[in-house]
């Protein structure tokens, strides 16, 4: 790992694949062939992308007892567990409508509808997670949302991994298909014969996802386009060294392009995590994606002083962030900017992926300047209310009246003075 | 002005401008040149786009002034009033930081944070609207948003209209700067010598605006973009042709591809709206205009059921929704997609556009079915905070490796696993 001092933060490095001149124009003909063709082009390119041939795209009823049968009863119930604390942590972000009213008669205020149908992309191959699968479809369930749908890329053998079909069907997904890449965020963009179309697309992928996710945003809505993962552990003198290295290991062993950095004012912890990061890392099965993740992302930042650590934290905006300090929650007001803030020596990032209940699918590559966790806001939307009273009505034609001419809008002038004459 | 029938609707048209693969191609040259060469591009730029030869890129006190002093002292009062009633409605948007503490002495919760640098785009030419300053500056500011930059493009005299300067200055915003077009978007998303970066970009432009909006998307955040501006209205026998042909008519004038739309079971309503619109039209200052939106995006929809007009209008998700009718806060409940619902006669359309309260930056071209208004939401972030508690870490650490395993991630497991172990 990387050791350096403050003033070389430009040296952290990021990587975020914004996609090819080539790869995107391959996105826009994969999307254009699902438009126009539906199943028919998603069969074509299930074959081509994932050597699949599939005789239906929709995984059946059998197939979800098979995936229940393979897993042991003790994991399902871990499982269970899990989207238990998940559902009850988001439960408490719903939103209500509501509205004011004024002596005058006027109303006014602010409707809250969930969004119809939303569409969750689950990754395949190594990164088959089926908390994935909870945390996209639950904040989506509490806003109400009344149809969710899955899509995730099948293996060769046409199958999907067992538990992230356990995961849908325990919280009462059933909508889920067998389509990855391009070609799965075109189907929910605009539907095909079997596959419906949604209001919005969740969920992470590989650069093809990401591309074609940005190219029908608009159509439909979008999360954040996800970049790799990342930790910032904000650390003095009290922080155990071994802890603190498995932490930056847990991110690092995700991806080859995840960064992991410890921010910290002590140099013996610095020193310690170095060494202990490389003694662990001999003995993790990715060790292989851990130590290019650790060599080419990794860094030990070293502060003169704690508010210098502060800040450096604050600029990186990390996605995950870990604070091991003296007294943790007097340091939380001032974080800025992070997408999980996860406080003293227990609170190992790792719990928050899984089992904690606050939503994993956060902000990455600095984007939590201005982006939040993946939540129950994000399934639905908002509709302003405006009730004007009679009075209100004569008491304010004239002004708004004026206004509309100040910008030159005489028939917004008319339609308020009309009604002024004829109600008074 | 097109009268059908609800099964005739597809043929209802709205005009989105995504703009050509050459204007694309222009347009990230403009950001590449203003990243690269700062102030002198925009100066370039601003010369060859506005014919504008600029001094100085930032609004002077002196011109603040002027433009106060060029305004009537009853026309600043107005304007005054419409900003406390959009503060008023703001303010109770505002949403709080909130935790949860378990007994076992977890605690988890969501922390509420402003973003810290926010940029407004004001558009010129005929749609200088002080209006637009007030409804993109407010929600930020009551977000907490620590600077409001403000870029607008300026005449061929170097000048900015009085009433958009006079506003951004009763409202405590000073940093405006003569800038407009892509070269505007790309000196907020990088920063140049004079203008500082922003973290979040918000505002209407024209098709240069909306395509640099869409390039820096990821590097900033940005609002929706915002097609043409639309009206439904959904009326009974209980309305009045003239108001209602004059409402139709305020959102005609504002583009010449803007849609009006009267969603109605009357057929008398409908034939008399025709005519009201005709005849209205023959006195309005912006006849050409507002003619040919009604030509080509307006239309009257007859219903054979109240059930089929609400269905119809749901399925439009209408910028502005008026609803007029016998009982309109019967039919509220009944409304699953709209940006901003007028409730009865006296609540016309233009109410919303100046003074109400609300928000008139609204989701166009049926994104209401997944975008909210502009609000104070959109200029903060939420961060998660979990403080696990040494219980906790002791009664779960085991499931949580578990769940870990079952994703193939090891490091995970142990990072929990050698906590549990030296906290026991």
């Amino acid at each position: 790992m990387k050791v350096i001092n403050k003033s070389d933060l430009k040296s952290l490095k990021r990587s975020v694949d914004q996609g090819t001149e080539e790869q995107r124009k391959a996105v826009q003909e994969i999307i254009a062939q699902v438009k126009r063709r539906g199943d028919e082009a998603v069969k074509e390119y299930t074959v081509r992308f994932d050597q699949a041939v599939l005789k239906s795209l929709r995984v059946s009823q059998e197939e979800f007892e098979q995936a229940y049968e393979s897993l042991e009863g003790e994991m399902v119930q871990i499982l269970q567990e899990a989207a238990d604390n998940i559902y009850s942590f988001h439960e408490k972000q719903r939103s209500s409508s509501w509205f004011d009213s004024a002596e005058d008669g006027t109303i006014l205020g602010q409707k809250v509808t969930p969004i119809e149908a939303a569409g969750v992309y689950v990754p395949g191959g190594t990164a088959a997670y089926p908390s994935s699968v909870f945390m996209n479809v639950i904040p989506a369930q509490v806003a109400g949302v009344g149809r969710v749908v899955m899509v995730t890329p099948p293996g060769p053998d046409g199958e999907v991994p067992a538990g992230v079909l356990v995961a849908a069907q325990m919280i009462g997904v059933d909508d889920v298909y067998k389509v990855g890449g391009a070609q799965a965020i075109a189907a929910l963009a605009y539907g095909t014969e079997t596959i419906p179309s949604v209001d919005k697309i969740t969920g992470p992928g590989n650069v093809f996802v990401a591309l074609a996710k940005r190219e029908v945003f608009g159509d439909v809505d979008i999360d954040m386009i996800a970049g790799p993962s990342e930790i910032a552990i904000l650390a003095d003198d009290h922080a155990h060294a071994s802890e603190i290295a498995a932490d930056l290991l847990s991110q690092a062993e995700h991806d080859a392009r995840s960064s992991s950095v410890l921010v910290t004012t002590s140099e013996r912890l610095g020193k310690a995590v170095e060494k202990e990061v490389q003694k662990q890392l001999n003995t993790l099965p990715r060790a292989d994606i851990a130590r290019q993740s650790v060599e080419n992302y990794g860094m030990i930042v070293l502060c003169d002083s704690w508010e210098e650590a502060l800040d450096t934290v604050n600029k990186m905006a990390p996605e995950h962030l870990e604070i091991v300090s003296k007294e943790p929650f007097q340091d939380l007001g001032k974080i800025k900017h992070a997408g999980a803030i996860f406080l003293g020596p227990y609170s190992s990032e790792p719990i928050g992926d899984y089992f904690a209940g606050p939503n994993h699918v956060l902000p990455t590559n600095g984007t939590a300047r201005f982006s939040s966790p993946l939540n129950v806001d994000d399934f639905v939307k908002k509709s302003s209310v405006i009730s004007y009273s009679s009075q209100a009505l004569q008491n304010n034609a004239d002004k708004i009246a004026r206004f509309a001419r100040l910008e030159g809008l005489e028939a917004h002038a008319r339609a308020v003075e009309t009604r002024k004459e004829r109600w008074k």
